[in-house]
């Protein structure tokens, strides 16, 4: 491609609106322009990455066995009635009505569709395991939608959803996405992991997500520091400590704390160690109990894992937490002065709450607490649960080493559905016995249009972006010096040019007269990782320039040598 | 692809709601599926055409210069709001509303966001010309969609839109792209032709349609018999008559046609020749004009050709015909007695109706024509226009040759847009002189997922499609006659599926235990152009049988000679 004729858009600026490096590099590069909120068009240059990505995805997929298939972005609202998730999705389901005011969704997902698809086309068992994908376009209409592309409104995904006759088969097919990943991420040249995931209130027995690391991440992933264990945060056990409780040294006293309403207040006005302290969190029981709330207690460091929380049977789903009015209504104290003892009502006990003894609590009666509580003496210990988030330095669940964490964008998900599509779409087939069996389903999405953010959250410098070769737009750039002047500058990079497309290699070739600082800095931005520059003066020695993106290094190298030397950077 | 991993999906049975027969096939080949009323899922097999002609179309594009881009599906209502169309588009715009209730549109066209993007992007004529196109998703809210994916709601096209700084530059990229468009249609295998087309409301210098030529074609393109000479029937032009009027033989007279209501009636009833009639008809007149209708005269054996009508600028546009209560508020007669003597409103007289001598009309009386009517002597002639499409046999407008008529489908539109876009979205560059110029612009489609449909029409026979190489799912296939028995068939069948795919060559390997007479069928209604048969017996012998799709031919090939065989039959 020659600059001239082509749509380089970069910008010097950094643009206001812009808060993650990913979404600032994207519009500096001229890769993508906002249409409206959400809404983003690709530039020539960030549909070069994306059709990249996509392409990577397309061929791994293709050779672990799934076959291509295209859904329609508007969908038909009965399906989406038939799975209850007419109702049951929020307003990110951007529901529409057609000219005859028939209702229809955008789909952010196509689960319906292809159940729908599948149980018309496929009757026998014979024709299983069957594994279909498309790359296709979604909406999602987010109520905030933010960071670029990385939660877009329109984005485009790819998404798989396999059919089997029984679940051996669905693990199975589940191994060889969970492979066609790895190995779909690793072409790109990422920095990846799959993690463990929580499969939720779909419920399924496994799922794993797929993440790229970047300290800009939403996501917190827990890894052992001794084995191949990574979950996500939401998922990773904490253990329960392996020490006994200690016994009770302090009697139990009430003592007034009227400027203490948060954990880190009473720390600091009452000299007790946080560790030597807990939380009381009011939340919505579920129907399993009989009282409307229901009380979570963790220690006074540790976090809430809402998610583990939410999973309980004595938990209300989605996780709601009571309002100061509700708690009052049965505590008579309000949310600063809470704990376990004379409470009215339910708790539930972290493991690690469960080993702690001399600990202090709020006493449900406002701004006063219990210090030196131990359990069973004072209160009965009651049901214990994990219900914390873990920290760096817990003992790894899988066993060895600890614990440490980073964080993660999520770029793909891999989930055992099970037949909860299936079951209530009626989706069988005959089994070998003659038998109607539903089918059991598998779904694995990969978000082509986030990758390429989440790549550039990984991949950059303070000059812009640095593409691993696999998705760069260009693979190479030519800067010729002082083109307009100098026939051998031209001359020279007009055959580098040739030689390097006839090669089948991505080529930018900057044919603007514009100073060299000027293209430098936009090739940088860009990031295409290696840069060949022609100048008069090194073209006297034989030589041309060569510039390495990342390692930032350059070093001449003979006209005569240039196109294998890059075939041989492209090769490794 | 083996069948056993694929999904073949193919039905015996001719669905009843298809009428043409591309949507016959595309539905019995397994090719789409309807999800909903102008929505189709596209199953492996139809998407792999779909694919390839996409690939078509991007590679040439990419050669004749242009750049593709992907702007987004749903677009924000005020860019529609500032070229008019909001208002214009009729109900085939679907208009939608998102989650915070503002106005948003499913595209059918991008012409608003690539000119709000080029404006923005775009500064100075040392950018220009500039030819962006995509690939993308269109949504268009017909009211009957019909004949499959011939005519969607959803649909996927390649639209380019090119920007220039004048005229000259706008004709060069145009001549370009009808050149590019002639490569793609050539690479697909297809009969087609460039036809002149009607650039209509939007006026524009010059406009081509491309159509692949099938007796199913809902267009009728004229031909020279002599030239190059082709055209859309809405824009053919029909010469002036060469011969003179002749003089006068009779005298007019005034006949009771009580029952002769319509041409063919009088005709009959009457025995006047047809090519001595005319006929009369009412539109709404437009603001140029200070009656509210105007009369079209044309022969009785023509046909009003109504793109030309409308484009009269004393016709109201979009044309509309008067009901009869019009006509007779003004006439004082139906629309079967209406004639140019004694005709209260003013007429315009076709090129051809100027020299018909002694003919006859309606006196504008109800139930009474004249005969033998003579223009100047009984009433003055008029403003004469070439008002009705051409017919078989009429001179070429090019001067060379008579017109023939063949059918087309519609597959690409070529379009010298001008400023139209670009002056009411204020989309302007820097001239030379340090001038603000509206930029000039070209717009360039092609219906990929109708050019799938098209080629059916065009390529079919009582067993199905027969593809043209270029664009087949699958280029080759092997039927293996009873694998499960013969070690040796498997064996041949094997290797050769390996040796092909290594060729880079589509194949499906068909390994299900179907009788080879099932696998026949299904192959032949796919429509793979060459088939490979593997038996004992012709194994024996060293030999393959070849089956030829399209010339319906079979032969031995021996085995050493195969792959090369296969390889010279698609480089034809």
């Amino acid at each position: 491609m020659r600059t001239s004729k082509y749509l380089l858009s970069t910008l010097k600026e950094t643009p206001n609106d812009a808060e993650i490096i990913s979404h600032q590099l994207m519009l500096r590069a001229g890769m993508i322009r906002k249409l409206a909120s959400g809404l983003y068009t690709w530039l020539p240059t960030g549909l070069r990455v994306l059709r990249k990505v996509e392409n990577i995805v397309r061929e791994e997929m293709n050779k672990a066995g799934a076959v291509e298939t295209l859904m329609p972005v508007v969908q038909p609202s009965e399906l989406w009635v038939e799975t209850g998730r007419w109702d049951k999705f929020g307003p990110e389901l951007l529901r529409i009505a057609d000219r005859h005011d028939r209702p229809f969704v955008l789909g952010p997902t196509h689960e319906e569709v292809i159940t729908d698809m599948v149980r018309n086309e496929v009757k026998s068992y014979k024709q299983l395991p069957l594994n279909l994908y498309q790359i296709q376009t979604k909406f999602r209409d987010e109520v905030r939608p933010r960071f670029g592309v990385m939660r877009s409104r329109e984005f485009i995904m790819k998404d798989a959803y396999s059919f089997h006759l029984d679940k051996e088969s669905l693990v199975e097919t589940y191994e060889t996405m969970h492979q066609a990943y790895c190995n779909i991420f690793n072409r790109m040249g990422l920095d990846f992991r799959p993690v463990l995931a929580d499969t939720g209130s779909i419920g399924g027995s496994g799922s794993h997500e797929f993440h790229v690391l970047a300290e800009s991440g939403e996501d917190l992933i827990a890894f052992s520091t001794e084995s191949d264990y990574a979950a996500n945060i939401e998922k990773a056990e904490a253990l329960a400590p392996a020490t006994e409780r200690a016994e009770p040294t302090m009697e139990m006293t009430l003592v007034d704390t009227p400027n203490a309403k948060t954990i880190a207040e009473l720390v600091e006005q009452h000299g007790i160690a946080i560790e030597k302290t807990v939380k009381t969190l009011f939340v919505k029981a579920s129907d399993e109990v009989e009282a409307d709330l229901i009380a979570l207690i963790i220690r006074g460091d540790h976090e809430l894992n809402e998610i583990k929380a939410e999973n309980l049977s004595c938990v209300a789903s989605p996780l709601e937490f009571a309002t100061e009015d509700e708690i009052r209504a049965l505590v008579n104290a309000g949310p600063g002065s809470l704990g376990p003892v004379n409470l009215p009502v339910p708790f539930i006990v972290d493991r690690a709450v469960a080993v702690m003894s001399d600990f202090g609590a709020g006493a449900n009666i406002d701004d006063k607490h219990y210090f030196g509580i131990n359990w069973s003496r004072d209160v009965e210990l009651g049901q214990v649960e994990d219900l914390r988030n873990v920290v760096e330095g817990d003992p790894s669940p899988c066993g060895k080493g600890t614990l440490m964490l980073k964080r993660g964008i999520e770029v793909g998900h891999i989930f055992q559905l099970g037949n909860n599509y299936s079951e209530s779409m009626n989706a069988s087939v005959l089994g070998p016995d003659g038998k109607n069996v539903i089918m059991e389903m598998g779904c694995y999405g990969i978000g082509c249009t986030r990758v390429v953010a989440a790549a550039i959250e990984q991949n950059n410098d303070e000059n812009g972006i640095i593409w691993p070769d696999a998705i760069a737009p260009f693979q190479v750039s030519i800067v010729p010096m002082n083109m307009a002047k100098s026939e051998e500058v031209k001359e020279a990079a007009e055959k580098l040019y040739a030689d390097l497309t006839a090669a089948g290699i991505d080529v930018l070739f900057d044919d603007r007269k514009e100073r060299p600082g000027v293209m430098f800095a936009d090739h940088e931005l860009i990031g295409i990782p290696h840069t060949i520059v022609i100048g008069n003066r090194s073209l006297e020695n034989g030589e041309m320039e060569y510039k390495d993106r990342r390692a930032g290094t350059k070093e001449g190298v003979a006209v005569t040598d240039i196109v294998e030397f890059i075939k041989q950077k492209l090769a490794k």
